[in-house]
């Protein structure tokens, strides 16, 4: 028999102000990914300054991207939520090894702006997003299989929609990781599709 | 007809708190324009401390602006959401890229308070402001155009106004460009008028 | 006639949770003060790491006697909060303003951290935690002439304990202020008697 | 006779909050021991950045370490307080401190992760972390002397539970402790058991 909701009965709201507070500073982080902001003034004419802007455009294309796939998994996130009453512990620690890969992406952002067109740098970032999906979608399904939701509103439909929904980046990472086999940064654009595919 | 709410009504209590989260860590990074604080120490009279700190006091005005520019957004967020009853999908992709702006102000504001002489470092503290104002009001208009909003004390008047306050940002960000075009730095500054139109 | 609660009554708990986020991020932003970790690895032996931790001893002090002003400044802002009913714009601008100084104090703690023999650290250290708490008894003291509390269990001898309690920081304050002019590091330690006063 | 709750009983909801911040930022902030974050592009080829990536793996053990240790401490404070019920000025005051010390673990985690092989790294470490541990359990123990919980739910047997569970840390601790006296690494990857214990 599988286990269910915990003897006593934790509320969700805090793993949802704890995920929120993981996902708002993963997201506002991103920022230091623009190298700029670690060096001295050093820029003495405003064409340098303009070229050094300039020169920032893949740290610019990969902070938007992060910042939409952090808010496609908050999305995510929220949507459990909706439905997820309780968790046993064995939830709560597959919740936190998922925010730990979601803490990560800044990380992988990082490398990835800095050396995209190398195959190493986008396969970490590919491998971060597609074990952070999967963990979210094991999130999903071990709930749905140990019967921590809540009954109102909740139909074999939308159990069913969610799991696909969550598959979404795993899938899409794979693809990626196949992609940027070939053609590194390519793979790694690949994500502006999760908001369509969404 | 236009979309309305998802049909599983998802509450806005998690996406206030994403939101709050964002606001406070991107008001709290805002210190980290003062570049002292990555160097090592460095002064060993007290004359060339005092030097530092008062050579700071570009830094500070921008970090003294974009906190009460950040403020005002907070606050125009807080007013919506007092009336936003639910949102669909599309509502909150536009809430998450609105936060993508949101959290590139202090981006901005290193940028500005560094370069604030040169036209294109406020031009890109403006278009910033501009971009992240215009959301928000689109962020509005969209509720209020699919009756995503609760009826409880909501009346026309309410909705016009904060259409208008809604454009404050945006048509202050609009002035400031033009100025900046000739002084860069005097048109950076037309936003500490905000906290006076609001 | 003084103005009361704004005509759309705004909740208080959004400003709770913004308050709650900028002295969450506040107090742990402020391990940056150890300026070891901004330098790479370069200690080879261990007694070389040794003398280096322990040459660290006056940013501990400062990372704990700022962490527990931070506290003290949270205790009060969670007591008044638990009386403040609602809000006009005035007062929330008069909260923001407050918390632009809370936010201020991880940077004002790193320069005493590393200056803290100068007066003018000790200076901008204290005057920072003065305005911070001035800013606190307006707050409470603008709430309580504007009718903003609750009725509750609110007697006035609560009110005038918390105009005294949050008085608390600005004496001490002024107190280390008249110290530090002869020694500027006795003036900054004179904080460590706030929990005690309290 | 001991100290109840406060006379005006402040709600646990915004120490929660606070808390729920303080690890939110704890957690996300330990991505940045990893070094590379802070090095300017460097790496021409692919093979160097390989070799500076594996040569991450032991930031990355502690990241992962860290992250689940803090998981583990924000779980024994979610469960405290579902049955504290109230505080009164100390008991805040202890938590605060408990949170000084969860805060410190990033800055830990980056000296252990830079020189694990050194006793006075490990040393460090696990001695913050067998203070945390400790002040979680006095909070425990605190509140149950001092009639803070609540009735609904509360067993003897959940008290005992709890008590034993808030020491597995600290033992674990003394456990690394003695070990890192030897091999300072093997002591601190011991808490890698904390889950299971758990």
């Amino acid at each position: 028999m599988a286990p269910k909701c915990e003897t006593i009965e934790l509320k969700t709201n805090r793993i949802e102000a704890l995920s929120d507070g993981i996902f708002a500073f993963a997201m506002t982080v991103l920022i230091f990914s623009f190298e700029i902001l670690l060096e001295q003034p050093q820029y003495t004419d405003e064409s340098a300054l303009a070229a050094a802007l300039y020169n920032m455009w893949p740290d610019l294309l990969f902070y938007v991207e992060s910042f939409i796939i952090l808010g496609v998994f908050w999305i995510e996130h929220h949507r459990q939520f909706h439905f997820i009453r309780c968790m046993n512990l064995r939830a709560l620690f597959l919740n936190i090894v998922g925010l730990m890969f979601i803490a990560l992406i800044p990380f992988s952002t990082v490398i990835v702006g800095d050396y995209g067109h190398m195959r190493i740098a986008a396969f970490l970032f590919e491998a971060n997003l597609l074990i952070a999906g999967l963990l979210f979608y094991f999130n999903w399904s071990y709930a749905v299989r140990n019967s921590m939701l809540t009954d109102s509103g909740l139909t074999a439909d939308i159990v069913g929609l969610y799991k696909r929904r969550n598959l979404i980046i795993p899938v899409v990472s794979l693809f990626a990781i196949s992609v940027s086999y070939f053609k590194p940064l390519w793979g790694t654009i690949l994500y502006f599709s999760c908001p369509l595919l969404f």
